[in-house]
Formats: structure tokens, sequence, C-alpha cells
């Protein structure tokens, strides 16, 4: 296995600019797999690194200083077209965390570098900002803004030539919390998927509460005015009155659509007998789409957003399976979906991206997604499970 | 004309240190140009850079790190003396924005970092910090804590040899704002004037609320006892009560004085034919000055700032023609001085520094001013149009 | 005398990864003392500098980016065996300030970075986070998040060859605070001692409130069950009503426990004829031992910090000499815990720290300590001296 440690705070290694050819890498010439890094500049982009894997069809971009989130992908198509995954933020920087203050605005400072299409909430806690209790919790959590740490490329030099990411992200604070996050991501030259496992472990000697919400985000072009959105359910709410009155057409997607601003739709899904779930989002005409697999064991609940406004103000769905809902923590304790974590323990998420790019592997994940739902009907609730303040 | 790409995100350019003679930019030997970039060091320093333009008998530095901030300006007089336009704060790096938190204490982070000649203030607000409604206003806004992208240099390599340096600073998040200000910095070595023009774009789709101060401060030696200020005005009212103890002698200027802190005087200027209004501020003996010019299209009022504490307070007056007073913004809606930009709209806002070394100079201006103000008599409020809660 | 600028604003120098032998700083090959400076990367380290001194049996650690903090010490006992003292905080990271947000979490972002050994609070204020009038404090102040400039490696090339490491941490914010802190660090060959003289200039023209705690951190192997803490003291209180509950046995140190989180204890200290008091931590069999030599002119109190939880939340004990206990500001007027420093005054701190590896070192600090409180005997509040709101 060819192994490259490109940042460590333990060997003193902070690879920059890098530029790995298949051969460097000690596989077969033609084995279509490459690697950079690129350190970004100008405006808030400063001090951050982006690392692009080139994996067969697929290229991926990966911000280690981002806690590891995915830019985006792009994958070829059968007639080398190139279908990308990922959205158009109005934040176009990759913007370092040290640019980040997530107390502003009434804890909105987030989404000042909200632009990915992985993006990690967590693992403190996720959800709206707002007091709970003693606490006031910004957006989403504190992991996205961490810088990485112990960023190691493993490229597997015998097929299927795999192609793992690894990196550390810490979250921690002096008598609060001490969880380390260690994530892997990866792929093969040969198959339409982008694969993350993440382990969490709390390193502390108390138990503590901790959420996630992966909060992955898909526009053109496979989001489009009649793009469709397939997931096996066995509950459907809308998250406060404004979806509610969007239920009807909860998973059709429209045009760009001025003033629609967001909905948000909380479902609780079944799984296969492998303790998985999909849900796929394809384009109008079915040609391609994003499967989102993930477990849910640990990932109990999906999230999807509707963010189908302009294209300027970044017209988007999030398909976010997470141990809890987007609300604010205080409301999830009594939705169950405030899990703990026991010290010492650590908790698995995966969660697989189908990067599909043919018809036949869209019909083939409706299909599946329709099997899965054939066990047991959706119920449906008209109103929010959650009374918002 | 010469161009040189400083620093781009988009051509993953950033050129560090860096000198340029005018031979090296295609001038003629004997043109007085030079350029040069310094990457800071040292304290909150780290990170920043610091542009100096050497112009015919000015020396113009620049910082990109702190949106496009002049941080002061030095002008040779008919003697050859140096006479340096701007003032000495007790902050004296050149502060990282990294290092600022502009939620700290109340909202007074900005403070942190304040020691230019020109600070831009705005663009989403400026103003006081407080609330405003359900959001949370730092004080001036967050521009000047942005760091640029895009810089360029350009130089005419025919006469006037006129020398510009842009930038483009950002002010986006997520559902929020999506502005882009590109700035132009400009002058030539014949002419003792440096121009800004800057045009703000909201890239989004909805028409946004925005403020603009251009915060410009100036300190000795053009600032001392029986340095005066020239003003052409419609009306001129005390910000706060304790202003209005000083209305009488408003524009006269006090040597560092304990325990003055800061008054300061809201005016509506008069402009000229052109849709230009001018303040001056020369020194006792009237030998040199400032001249502040300024479209009154876009930024239709005026702040004096007097601050003529001791000099190791920051002795220093502002002449800050804006949208807005210096109020938070909840007060300046009932005043008219909140104005709105429309998606795609742009909105051009024009400041020129006349660097004022001769008295002939500084002579005219004064007459220029006095002539604009035979036109109107000015109204001079003895209470502040605003009440403070 | 070898100097070496190590980092400078106003030359323009930045050392990076430096290591310096007795040789190239002129010493006599058979001096042990080395230097080296290391550029910290990965995670929230990247920026942050580490200076290593070697100086006889003494390993100092220093971090100049996070106000010259003493990151640990380890000194070789006789039996050549590292003695280290410090402390292992969840934190493990040299966190870079920019990392920091103190705003957060209620005022308590300072903890995110939190694990030297010598961690300076102040000055504007130190203490527990809160309310103090119209200003909310967050905790322990704002220079141990500030970057220093001016750093100045001095060896004296003839005995004792004293090395002293310099460096100046400005807390200044315009219309506020202009301090600015002259820290010296320093030690020789022969000696066990490591010895911090500081210096704060209030640069401003206005007399000042300011507050310093030296929040000196202590562990393993030094702390363990049955360590015992000697102080001389003419008052000791517990800081609240948990810390009251273990006033009997304050002194004495249990191992590592689980749920003990942390109690506090005040204390004001009997000075020997030199104005110095001293505190001592040794170990069970007083074999080894920390002893804090402080000039209480300027740090009158004392706190001792018994955070002897468990291993993983960092067990230790910290030993702080102070112009103030570790309440908020605002219950320390009362108490006369809130010095003034005048406009242009200078205050001197002077921290000494014994590094006692050696039995008779140990007994002769315990007899020195039992001698000081011969002269009186202590007060023993029962209760807190603050009521806690």
């Amino acid at each position: 296995m060819f192994q490259l440690v490109l940042l460590s705070h333990q060997q003193q290694i902070d690879v920059g600019n890098l530029s790995l050819s298949a051969e460097l890498m000690g596989l077969p010439k033609a084995i279509p797999i490459s690697v950079q890094q690129t350190c970004l500049m100008g405006g808030k982009q400063a001090g951050s690194r982006l690392i692009t894997l080139t994996v067969g069809d697929s290229v991926v971009r990966v911000v280690p200083t981002r806690g590891m989130a995915v830019l985006d992908v792009v994958r070829k198509d059968a007639a080398r077209k190139d279908v990308r995954f990922g959205w158009d933020s109005p934040v176009k920087d990759v913007v370092h965390p040290s640019f980040i203050n997530q107390e502003a605005s009434g804890g909105l400072g987030w989404l000042d570098g909200f632009n990915e299409m992985v993006v990690r909430c967590g693992y403190q806690w996720a959800g709206h900002p707002g007091q709970d209790g003693d606490e006031f919790l910004t957006l989403h959590g504190r992991i996205q803004n961490t810088p990485a740490d112990e960023v190691v490329l493993e490229v597997e030099q015998v097929p299927p030539y795999r192609v793992t990411l690894r990196g550390r992200v810490d979250e921690k604070r002096f008598k609060s919390t001490n969880f380390e996050l260690q994530t892997a991501l990866s792929l093969t030259p040969d198959e339409p998927y982008l694969l993350l496992e993440d382990t969490l472990t709390n390193k502390g000697s108390y138990p503590r509460e901790y959420q996630a919400i992966y909060h992955n985000n898909f526009a053109q072009p496979i989001l489009e005015s009649g793009a469709q959105l397939h997931v096996p359910m066995a509950e459907l709410s809308p998250f406060n009155d404004y979806a509610a009155g969007g239920l009807s057409d909860w998973n059709q997607m429209p045009a760009p659509t001025k003033a629609f601003d967001e909905m948000v739709f909380n479902i609780r899904p079944i799984s296969d007998e492998n303790g998985f779930s999909h849900a796929l989002l394809h384009n109008a005409n079915a040609s391609c789409g994003i499967e989102v697999s993930y477990h849910t064991d640990t990932l109990p609940v999906l999230t999807v957003w509707k963010n189908t406004d302009t294209l300027e103000q970044g017209y988007v769905v999030g398909i976010e399976p997470g141990t809890s809902f987007a609300y604010n923590r205080a409301y999830q304790r009594d939705l169950g979906l405030v899990p703990t974590i026991a010290a010492g323990e650590s908790k698995h998420f995966v969660v697989r991206f189908g990067l599909l790019t043919q018809a036949e592997q869209v019909n083939a994940s409706v299909a599946n997604i329709a099997q899965l739902q054939n066990s047991q009907t959706a119920q449906v609730l008209s109103t929010p499970i959650v009374r918002l303040g």
C-alpha cells in the first residue's frame, strides 16, 4: 500500500502543494488515479488546503482545513460528460476557520463558510442556534470549522486500487468535551461510490450528549424542475408551519423559485436488512442522481432540506441523515434524538454516496427504495412534531 | 499598461514580498513610481500584507488584508518635507482579521484593529453597535476585517502614468448577504490627489439594505491647536448631548486635550454642480491640509468626528462621508439614511483626497467651499436629531 | 552577550525553524545550552511557534504565539530521570489564537486552548466570566491568546551563562486599553530555577483597573496521591460552598478521583523579609516538588486550584499568585483586589519556579515555609468570602 502523510502534528509534516501521478504512487501507469493538494489563497481562503482525488471517473475535492469536508465531486457519465455533485453557494471561498465567528449574528456565523457538498454538523451539538438551558448553541456545532490533523493518504497498489483519505478532527475543551473524530473517505476506480466512515470517540471520563447531522447538499444538474426525491419512510412530518404547506409535493423539485426560501421535512426512514437506508434524488428524466445511503443504527433520522430558491441564493436540496433533526437541541431530548456517548466509547457513522450517472443505476435505486417502502405505509403527519417557541 | 496580479484566488497567485522599480514596470527610468509589497510579522500582524505605492511625491500604504484600507499617505511639500496624512492610534499593529472578534465587548471588537487613514465601514451596516430588531449589529460592519481578493496593480506606461490598485472584497453569508465590493485606488505623479472609486454590487436575488461610511482619519501635522475645518453645509447637528455643548466651535481644533473624549457632528452637506461636496481640514497657519471630496449622490451625509483627546489616546479628527450618520442602524431608517440596493444593482462611491501641502492649494479649497456655502445658510440644530435610548 | 531577535515587527524579522548549539551562540562547547524554535502544524496548531530552551538539566518550552506561555519544563533529577513540570490537558494542540473565540459559550472559549504550565491571566481583567456593570468579561482575560512581538533571545557568554527570553505582548484597543507587557523568562545551567519577570505598562493617558493571575499548573509526577501543598498563610477560605466541604484536607492531594471536579481555595499569604512568599507542592515521598515563589507587592493573593479529577479530565493542581482571586471582577472591588495602574505607570510581577528534583531541596523549602508560618497563625474561614449570585 502506498501511504503518504500530508499533515501531522506528531510527525511535524505539512506537505504543501503536491501532485502525485499513478506511477509516483507505485501503481501501474494505466490506473486512472492521481492526487493533488493545493494551498489556497485570496480573500478568506488564505490558509485553507484543498485535496483533489482523481479516481477513475470521479474527481473528489476535500478540505482538510474545514474538518475533512467534501467540497464537491465531479463524475463523468457514459458520454464522458461531467456530472457535478455539489452546489453553488453564494459563498465562493473555501473559508479558513480563523475567519469564522460562529457566535456572530445570534449564532449564525457558520453560514459565512457554508458551501460544501458534505458538511458535518456536530458533534457536541447540531441543529439550529439558540439557548439550551445554560448553554447557547451556535448553528450546527463546531466540527466543520475545525482543521484536521493526521491527514493521511492511502492507495492500494492492487485491485481494486482503493484510495482512502483519513483525517482526525478534535473537538476539545477543558472540562467540557474530549471528542476525537477519525474520518475516512474512500473510493475505487471501478465503482460509482464515495464512502465515508467516521468514528467518534469520547476520550473523556464522563458520558456526554452528542449529535451529528451529515448535511449533504446537491444542486444542478441533478436538481432541476421535475427532479424527484425517493425516500423509504416510516414517518414524514413538516419541520414547521411553512413546510406543512408544502407536504403534498414535498419530494417534487421545482425550478429555482423566487421567495421559495426553504422547506424542511423530517423523516423516520425504513432500513434494509443490513441496517442501511437510502435516499435518492434524481433529475427530471432520471438519467442521473445522487443516492445517499447511511447506516440507521447511529443515523436514525433524515432531514430533507428543500432550499429551491433562486440560483443566486443557492438553489440546493439537502439530504441529511443524522442522530437528530435540525431543531435546536433543546427540542430534541423529548424526541429521543439526543444520544449519549459513554466515556471511552466510539460511535461509527457510515454514509455512502452513489454517484449515479446512468439511467439504469437510477432505476435500480428507485426500485430498491420502492421495495423498502413496500413493507410499510408511510405515516404522514400534517403538523410539526415540535412547536417552535 | 503594466498590470500585475498580486493576489488571486482564480489564478492561484499570491505574490509575497515584492519590490518594483519604474523600469521593471516598463516606465521611463526617470518616472518617480515604485511599488512594494511586504508580508508583515510580529504580534497580531502575522499574515497581513502591506502594499506601498510611491507615486511622485506621495507614498501611499494600502492593506489588502484589511479590505484595501489606506494605512496612511506621506507627501513631500515644496520644501521636500514630509507631510503625513493619517493618525497615531494606540493600536500599532496592522491587525490581521483573524485576531479580531467583532462581537467582543458588546460589539466593540472592531476597535482592536482601528488605526488606518481610510477605514471603510459597511456594507450590510455601519454605525454604532446594538440591537436592530432581531439583529445585533457590531460596530461599523464587517468589511474592514475582510481580506481582499483579486488584488491587481495597474500602471499606465504613458503620461500621466496613473497608478491604480484594485481589490475585491466580498461580504457574503448564505441566505443573508451577497455583496461584492470592487475597490479602486489611483493617483498620478503630477497631482496631489488620491482617488477612491468603489463599486458595491448586490449579487443576490433580493433587495437589501446597506450602509457605508468612509471613516477617514487625520492627525498631526494637519491637526493641531488652531487647525480648522471647512464644510459647506445645509444642516449641522450635534450627535448627542455632549456634542451639543461643543457646537459653537465645532470646526475649531484644540491641542490634544485630556478628557475631551470625542464630539461627533452630523452634517447635511452642499454639493457643487458635479454632485461633489468637499470638506477641508487645514493646519493652524493654513499651509497644509486634507480635502475630502465625495459624490453626494451615494454619500449624502457627512460625520465629523472630533476626537481631540490626548496623543496617547489617538488625537484625531474623522471626516466621514456616508450613506448614514454614525448612529446604530435602528435609528437611521426614520432619517431616510438606510438605503436599499436592488438585486443585481451596483452603487458607486467616489471619494477623492486632496493632499494639500501648499498654502495656495489650501486657500483655493477654502475659497471653493466658501462659495458653495454662499448659496445657502447653514441651519444649525442645537439638539440631536436622534434621542439615544 | 549573544543576542538573537526571533520575531520583530520593527526589524521585520521572523526566524522560523531554528536550532542553535552552544558553539553557535559563542559559548564554550561544553556549556549545556541549546535553543530551538519550531513552527507547529496540524489541527489548531497551524501558525503557532514553540521555543525550546535546553539549559543545564532543564528543558523549557515557551509559546511566543500564546503570550509567551510556558508549555512545560522537564528537568533531570540526580539519577538523570526526567521530572516533568506541567500537566496533561485534554487539549493537546498548542492552539493558535486565531482559532479561539473567547466569547464562545458564555465566555468560556479560553478553555479551548488551556494546557500550559504557566498561563497568564489578565491584564484588563482576570477571573471568571460574567457581567461586570456594562462589560461582559470572558474567562481570564485576553493576554494568553495574544501573540507576542519583539521576541529576543539573550545568552550570557560568561558564567553563570544566564539564558533570557524576552517578548512583548500588547493588549490594546482604541479608547479602551493601551497596555504593553514586557515578559522576561530566564534560567542558568547551574540552578534549579526558572524566573519570570514581567512588566506591565499603561501607555495610555488615563488610569485603568487591571488584574493578573499567574495560572501555574502541575500534575504527575509531583501530583499524586499523598502529594502535599505547603503555603504560609494569614488567611484561608473556600472559593465556594463545594470547596468549603474540602477545607479539612485542602492541601492533601488525592489520586485522580472521578467526579472530584475542582475545589478552589483563596489564600492571603505570608511574605518573607524580601517581600516574597513561597508555595510548595511536593510528591508523596517528598523527593521532588515545585516551589512557586512570588513577590506579594504586586501579587498579594494566592489561589489554589485543586482539580484532582481523572487523568482524562486533566488531573492538575494550580498554584496561582495574583492581584486577585478567581472570582469575576465584579466581586473583587469590595475585596480590595482590583488595583489601578496610573497613566504611564509600570507594574512588575516576579514569579520564580523552583524545579526541585532532590529531597534536600524539598525539605529546605518545607522548612522555610514552616518558619514563615511560625510568625502567625493562619485564620481559616469556613465559608466563602464572596456570595456568588
